[in-house]
């Protein structure tokens, strides 16, 4: 048998368990040129709560009833392409199933090196959280040695990366994240100058951030929104780049909550800033891929997954990434 | 005798007379290299409202006492400048005041041809706001033939000029203005090919933009910032640019208004806003001075000055710029 998660309402501000059913399925049979992959690693991510709205944005949104989409990793079970061996390891793109029939011909799908580290990496530190750390920092960030680089949702799985990215380019790097706990391991563990506590700030984030960061900001890349980034935008410097790359405290909204009017920063500043979704690099993914892990042989780059055991606490694990639960790339271990 | 406009109280809200004060002192005389300018026209903006405010921007603000800052033309009176002689034409930057003493080693002053028409050009389509309009559209709009082009404050120094550049790149192009009349000159003189006025508008406008945007809009240079901006914003297409230049909505509230977040819209259409002051292009006026004057020759740049005869109506004609009396360049006429 198959098992899924779909879509069963759309949530309405914080998504609940509710939204979502499980259901089962005859295994599916790969037909002429398919391929049946058995999903070892599921990623779950905060962009995939926009695409629960029923709004259209850069894809149509998901439908009741519907799989919940996201990438995964697994081994090929059976195999009707030449392409693909029974045993392969491969990245695809079927969603929280336990098992997903791909065409090679019109499906996502790429074949992993036979190493059973990658089934996770291949989601974390060689994945899209990665890529997206990898790419936004140089084709918006653009970083010069000694500057100053905040980033928000510090110790999640873009922020861990690109904190790290922006020591190995000489920058002084600034977290911002939500415990005591992450405080610590952005600095102990990711190489973070400094880190501030955002929840522990609380109305006094704009004296924390300016404290941690006295010289300005040069480059602020958000993953966050809100008040967070109202108190980063007035402290960036002269020629500043902001990375708008998520925007995880508006996704729960259902009314469009409101902020200062703040653009005259990036005026006086003459600052640039730019949204930025990774999928328009995936060409040049094995660019980044390449340079991480020579990165990571060197010992400059670490890495943390949070891995929820079983395919059944899937949503949970989802939720989990509104709650701030994971450190790193939170993922779902389906199967061993 | 000399004049002089100082700033007798800093504003709170709108202007009004009263900041300003009319004072007369003896007319300077030049000391050695210096050289003494009569102003024949004055050249106000609204940029100089935020600089009324006790807050460092990027220059340091201006102190109760001291003369409003602006630039000028005039004619030189007497010079102890071997690179200036009496009758010369020149563009200064001594502010509101009838005569100006400048050292040439030092202050800011550039000869003019011996063109009284340049007189007034020289602050208009020739000075700041066409350099403001050329250099935003060149380097943050990068306009494509084809694209849409909405610009808002259409029909001011700005606005107008940026318009017509706009076209003569091939790009649709439609305004935001204040009235029906502005709205006939837009389209008329300034080639719009669709124009809006915001007020009769009123809370239809995101309606009155989509209906002349049908396709959205690829660059938006803004000059006002506010509800007219979050309407603009809303309209956005795939990789487009936003040009801050002004936002003369928010020069006159003394507490930061708050307005939707809307960075989302940045994020999904990988768009960019950037800042823009037009000082950091100083260097590069020549090159833009030959190509607006060629355009002029060939018909394709027409403007429009908008004069208030006599120093004393100086701050009349400033605070008529927050009413959206001018149409094109608001200029004061101090000497015939």
């Amino acid at each position: 048998m198959n098992h899924q998660w779909i879509l069963a309402s759309r949530p309405v501000g914080l998504p609940t368990l509710e939204n979502f059913k499980y259901v089962e399925s005859p295994l599916p049979q790969p037909g002429p040129g398919e391929v049946l992959i058995k999903t070892a690693y599921l990623s779950v991510d905060p962009y995939m709560r926009p695409r629960m709205r029923n709004v259209r944005s850069y894809v149509k949104p998901l439908e009741i009833g519907q799989v919940i989409e996201g990438a995964l990793t697994g081994r090929v079970e059976k195999s009707n392409s030449p392409e693909f061996s029974v045993g392969d390891l491969v990245i695809a793109d079927y969603g929280w199933q336990e098992y997903g029939l791909v065409n090679p011909k019109t499906d996502i799908i790429h074949k992993l090196p036979k190493e059973s580290a990658l089934l996770s990496q291949a989601l974390s530190v060689l994945g899209m959280p990665a890529m997206t750390a990898y790419f936004a920092l140089q084709e918006i960030g653009q970083l010069k040695p000694g500057e100053t680089v905040l980033i928000s949702s510090a110790a999640g799985a873009v922020g861990s990366i690109a904190g790290q990215i922006a020591k190995i380019k000489g920058c002084r790097v600034v977290g911002i994240t939500g415990s005591d706990e992450k405080v610590k391991v952005l600095k102990s563990e990711f190489g973070y100058d400094e880190a501030i506590n955002y929840k522990s700030a609380g109305s006094n984030i704009r004296k924390a951030l300016k404290d941690a960061c006295p010289d300005g900001v040069d480059v602020y890349f958000d993953n966050v929104g809100g008040e967070i980034s109202d108190a980063a935008i007035t402290l960036i410097k002269l020629h500043a780049r902001i990375i708008i790359c998520g925007q995880i405290t508006l996704y729960n909204q259902e009314e469009r909550e409101k902020g200062p009017r703040n653009l005259q920063y990036l005026l006086v500043n003459r600052a640039r800033m730019e949204g930025f979704l990774v999928r328009d690099y995936q060409a040049r993914y094995p660019e980044a891929v390449a340079q991480i892990q020579a990165w990571m042989k060197a010992g400059k780059i670490k890495h943390r997954e949070t891995i929820t055991e079983g395919f059944q606490n899937t949503p949970q694990a989802f939720l989990g990434l509104f709650k701030g639960n994971n450190i790193g790339k939170q993922l779902v271990k389906v199967a061993p």
